[in-house]
């Protein structure tokens, strides 16, 4: 099994994703079309490329145009730099193909909503805080004010990537939304993850904004605040995505 | 000179406002079109219905169509909660009628940015934070860590709302913001106001993306956090114009 | 009742209009945004004015941008010069207020086609040619390959133009149309119609492709074909609007 | 050199281009995609596949997707019939990849007219008839009322596929046109093509207007008029374009 794309099969598909982008009307500047654009999740989903991004198979990639990252810091009282790294303005579009999910996960520290732009979304999530210890998330250290909307749950056939079961099996909530719904939040330290049907005409389009995003990855991490630039935010389920989601193995030539 | 605005010529203008919301493919839903989204800021500026929304004269009056505004609390550690009122997350999209702008203004609290949808924006601002004590805004007092980008002087031409002149004068940075431009940034603190060219085709929509929106208005406070219901975060450089952001003179009948 | 229009309400109605186009992505030239885009059937539905185009009541007036008027004569074999006003090529949109209408009409010579924009559309219209020997329309006398689709009776709650009911009974099946629905083809000789809900959160908006639109407007008739000028090619069934159609009583100062 | 686009190949990039065009705002219907979405002009132009659409190489190869082909005979006098064949309505969104191109070509029939909808086109063509008597083209036997616009000579850069340099030499006028520009007519019987620049972040989208377009391919022949099956009225200027442009060699497995 490969785990590698190659320069040819990469560009085809972030230059698609951009252009479906720009199509919706996005923003999307040259800068934010690059090698970090394209999220392969885990070194087995490169067995995407062996049928490309149009199978429809279940597997984890998706592309992402970060059009802004503001620390938000200018103004703020200097006490409140302590806290600083919890807020900040942040704001992407994510572009899935059918049959391909953004992997389950958490942050620390990021809230974000959504809006559909194109498409359908399929979002899974857990709709409390839960506690794992060993990431440092326990919902009895935080503010929990009120739980996530209760959502449904999942609906027969959707089909996860292959070995990822165990990954998504927390995320018990389901809601689809769609184009014109109302912003759907994720507050940072709960599960989630989504998916774009996979029998859809076209990809899913996602608006996300949220606070900072702490990922250190090759193409934004000399814009990061220096500060925070040791921040790595995502914890994911499955064992292995959290390096892969920060660099994707492009094969030159 | 009148101080309210009729039923009729509201309702024309808001859902004149919002169906090009709409059009612009904007998720606007019921709940956003309400007696807050046309702001008139300041008595004196209701006399722009004289001649309506399309004369092109120069008032200060805007439509907005709030589609968020969250804490963004959850999951934050409890000890953040002292600064929180500095984060959060907020969305809305703002419809200006050529010749028409939003009033200079600065928020303590709020850091927002734009993106332009329709038509080209003119915006002011200072770029660096100036003191003004009785508003207890103190530079040496706040992180700044960086100032806006310079911009440009003041293009001929432009026609403020009558008697608004003094209330401009320390916005002495202009940019022209277009669609596919990167968003433009205005730090809490910092003076701005923007408005649409007198001889523009459409109006100009902005979405606006920021930090928590603290607004008490009749439409929104029933939603606000309890413990930020108190405050109002918009500190405006014109006489009486705060009082006039919260509440819409309509005349019934 | 006044039979008129004043420069502002005009220039308001058809500002408004020409910005949900341009909005809607429609290619607005400054050209077509004229003194004959704004169209009211007729001296009675001058009326409309009193309380708006967002009054939402029952009125005949619809603007309208016209985007290309094609005689295609160029390339045709010399003797299809005799058939050739049955042909060409014309697009226009068409921004229709909620509660407005398109009054009832057939064309003689234009075969025309819907696709919704924004909004959605209440189409009526007689599925068959149906004879009237007075303007020149006679079944047996063309060809009829197949009747329009059928349709359905009228939903409950259309509220026609005051005076307006007898224009449109002919006009018996109703068809709703939306966005993404395949083209609404209305053949030349057939009575149609069309408006929009009245409690549309929108205006409707149509492209309208059709064959050469022979209408002598103020506005058009220097740029019709020199052999075409005389033709005026719809015929209205309520008395008196044809006239009305070809120009708009626009009261200056 | 293969002659053939495997299945895989094939549905990538028809249904890449079909998101796009939903992603434009086309109504495009699950019919519309189908084995004749895919153009590929002549045999030798399958090597496209070999690097893939989004090489930015020179191949003659586009995606078309029929919304509407309506031969307007209805309501027309019985003795029209005999030059029905040159009118008609049809339209079509038309997707071309960056440095693809459609392939140079007249139409006996058929004249029409294109909106850029997404990137900008490079389009090519003849500003008069020329006669081709082999093609039973003759200007002088037809009627000609004005040239096109003589447009501009070819800039510096463009890179036709390999081997078609010939049949495009009489097509010596050049325009760039762009999303808001005025509709680009092209009359029957003139010589034209068209291309997406190399360089280009999106496809070139453009939707075509048009007299009725008599096309016998696999997909639209059953549904075309009787008397009219018959007709293929493309003249493509490179041999062996024609039989190509009607079938597309698909691999299945």
């Amino acid at each position: 099994m490969r785990d590698y794309v190659t320069r040819r099969e990469y560009d085809a598909w972030v230059n698609e994703s951009a252009a479906l982008a720009v199509a919706c009307g996005y923003p999307v500047r040259d800068s934010m079309v690059n090698d970090n654009s394209g999220v392969i999740f885990g070194a087995d989903q490169y067995a995407a490329f062996e049928q490309g991004m149009w199978s429809r198979e279940p597997f984890e990639a998706i592309a992402i145009f970060d059009a802004i990252n503001e620390p938000a810091i200018d103004g703020l009282p200097k006490a409140a730099m302590k806290f600083a790294e919890f807020g900040g303005l942040c704001e992407k579009l994510i572009v899935v193909h059918p049959g391909k999910f953004c992997s389950a996960h958490l942050h620390w520290r990021k809230t974000e909503y959504y809006e559909v732009v194109l498409g359908e979304a399929d979002v899974f999530y857990a709709p409390e805080i839960i506690d794992f210890p060993e990431l440092g998330v326990m919902a009895s250290e935080v503010i929990e004010r009120k739980p996530m909307p209760e959502g449904h749950p999942w609906p027969a056939g959707i089909r996860l990537a292959k070995g990822r079961d165990k990954a998504w099996e927390l995320l018990t909530s389901y809601q689809r939304v769609r184009k014109g719904d109302a912003k759907f939040v994720v507050p940072r330290k709960h599960l989630h993850g989504f998916g774009c049907p996979a029998d859809a005409r076209t990809p899913l389009i996602i608006r996300e904004n949220s606070t900072y995003n702490h990922e250190p990855t090759e193409s934004s991490k000399g814009d990061l605040m220096p500060e925070w630039q040791h921040i790595h935010d995502n914890a994911f389920m499955h064992p292995g995505v959290a390096e892969s989601r920060l660099g994707t193995n492009i094969r030159e030539g």
